[in-house]
């Protein structure tokens, strides 16, 4: 018998399920790059349902119980009375996800013996330690791509409203008033602007495809430089690091992994050789920023206006800097877990169990760390270490 | 001496000129369809500021008073004691704008014997009564695509922002919450969906090339068919009339000038016949919409959300039902003036001004109305009659 203990995000307030807007979610079969959506032998959900909160369970409890395996689903993750502290230790399967993250640290790794498999329902494996992963021999897995085509409609909608001064006008409605000037004393067109991207991976890259049409600037800096073909398409300024690129634009978007090389990446002095009055836009993970240098930015002026979803610690405490900040437009860490994402990452999950317990091998686009090193995505987007930590390893960023 | 009476919003609550967030705008050069933004011979203001306003006098003070001209700029537009009503019958040309229209009605047009020519310092001119501007021998002329981008902008921002529930996400952080799963409940990704314009001119062409790379279904009609080459690359469906397009679309955008034929074409039959959680984006005109039927479609259901920016009349009073309606993100009338737009609509408005006082033609695609008849770009979008009283003309879009 396996024991997966699952840590998932608090149902709706009013209860589950919720009343749906729509009838259901279109269908994709690919990805931008050829690669099929999660193909798990059977899904018990319906695509297009609330999936990632507790009682969504992702879909999965009748899957594993028909097995003999037992499914521990809980909010309840921090603290040493937490739900998720005590059934650690008997623990073979851990999922989590970004929005609501279970941290993975060393301590908790070491009260875990059974632990072999962390999965990340959703993208991204910070918030495990691992190098206490590679050490221990466990395997981490994603849901390669599920949500990224989501981040990147944020990034592009996060852009176009920081930019345009989006939310500050409609709290004129809100409020009865009709007062144009005040909305459009800050109010841009995009067009003509120079947008640049710090990492042009999956989220990156569909970020400025986004934008191409936009008739617009674009820059872009990573470790890998993108095809010769894709930077004439789509125009694309490479630039070696990010303090090149940071200084020629308008807008910047943050679309890498956290690591100890990206870690408060866009920190006080790298903000101040932005241009004055630039948009910067994170739903990469918080930590890349340093939270006081943004807000200072922010009241100062050097930056007009922070956007994103991805904050530190999650969830984010009520005194957080970011939620009163000027010139913000927060949200919570959803971009990733809209319910059309929640369909691609549950069956992923699902594929990604699936392929465990039958001792298949798990799709190679999936694997973050395996058999004590780092595999697969993981390999190309992180580096050893702990994204607390710092680490030796080579820059995938540098900040100029 | 010419007197020129211009009708432009109120000064920022916190005086004239507010605080800069930026220190420029990006210079465009030409629009793209390859004609060439606002030529006037000189202007006296900076690209980037504020000039919509009653102190920003669209930077034409100047220019006029140099050659003993006379100008007069108000806010106060309505009701028979309002600085435009007491100047109108001196006024030789007066110049508005969409975003706080002076309405030229009949009686006004009546009440005004010299006036020859009236300008919208931006795209629209509903406001006028075309049937009695041509009845007297008037110009009326429009910045022709100043704004077309700006307000596509807007569109695509819009979309994004109720198909992934932005507004309502951003305000659980304010609140000082992190319900993730109430944030993502109503939030979809855009992918795989259709959606479609009524009206694919300078505004809905620009929409649907900024939405292709998105990867979905992209719907068109128009009394115009773009060129084969334009669907194809752009991968379109034309449909006859706007309620065979409505049948299939997730979202709807409207893109198109308000005239008789246009009036309350989205009312309570039109919007039944759409698909259940659709989405409604209206940056043309209020009054395409019956605003009633949007609002109890929101409240049943039948539509997930409405945005835009556009009201009848404007500015929008207190207890318009849109202000409080649920699931909307609207904005006052602001998409097309943001301060980009600004700097084209002042130097349009000026371009059109030299023309006139030089006895030099007007841009044929600036007119709407001349010589008692609709021209240039009148012809192509506008038809004969009042956009409140009907008329018999042949309709560019039909409710299917």
């Amino acid at each position: 018998m396996t024991t997966v203990l699952c840590v998932l995000y608090d149902d709706p307030v009013d209860g589950y399920p919720p009343a749906y807007p729509r009838d259901g979610i279109p269908r994709i079969e690919r990805y931008f790059d050829g690669q099929t959506t999660p193909t798990p032998e059977r899904i018990d959900f319906t695509p297009g349902e609330l999936l990632g909160c507790v009682s969504g369970e992702l879909g999965l409890r009748g899957f594993l119980e028909e097995q003999g395996h037992r499914l521990i689903v809980t909010a309840d993750k921090d603290g040493p009375d937490s739900v998720f502290e005590r059934e650690l230790p008997g623990a073979d399967v851990v999922i989590s996800q970004p929005f609501w993250p279970a941290y993975l640290t060393a301590e908790r790794i070491a009260a875990a013996p059974n632990l072999k498999l962390a999965i990340t329902a959703g993208i991204g494996s910070d918030h495990v330690n691992l190098q206490a992963a590679m050490d221990r021999g466990m395997t981490v897995a994603e849901v390669t791509y599920c949500n990224s085509i989501s981040v990147a409609e944020h990034v592009v909608m996060a852009i176009l409203a920081l930019v345009r001064n989006y939310i500050p006008s409609y709290k004129v409605v809100i409020e009865g008033g009709w007062n144009i000037a005040d909305c459009a004393a800050r109010s841009y067109d995009l067009e003509g602007m120079q947008v640049g991207t710090v990492g042009a991976g999956r989220i990156g890259s569909a970020v400025l495809r986004r934008l191409h049409p936009f008739e617009l600037g674009l820059h872009y800096t990573d470790r890998y430089r993108l095809p010769e073909e894709t930077e004439r398409r789509l125009g694309l300024t490479y630039h070696p690091d990010a303090g090149s690129l940071v200084q020629v634009c308008d807008v910047v978007t943050i679309n890498a992994p956290l690591h100890p090389e990206t870690e408060h990446m866009f920190d006080e002095k790298l903000i101040a050789t932005m241009k004055r009055g630039a948009y910067l836009v994170n739903t990469a993970r918080g930590k890349i920023c340093d939270e006081h240098a943004v807000a200072r930015a922010l009241e100062s002026g050097q930056l007009a206006g922070y956007a994103g979803d991805v904050w530190f610690p999650q969830p984010a405490p009520r005194d957080h800097p970011w939620r009163s900040m000027p010139h913000h437009g927060m949200t919570p860490h959803i971009s990733g877990t809209s319910l059309s994402a929640q369909a691609r990452y549950a069956a992923g999950t699902r594929e990604i169990l699936e392929c465990w317990l039958e001792d298949r091998p798990i799709r190679e686009e999936y694997l973050i760390v395996q058999g004590g090193a780092l595999a697969g995505a993981g390999a190309h987007s992180y580096s050893a270490g702990d994204a607390t930590g710092g680490s030796g390893a080579a820059a995938r960023f540098r900040a100029g």
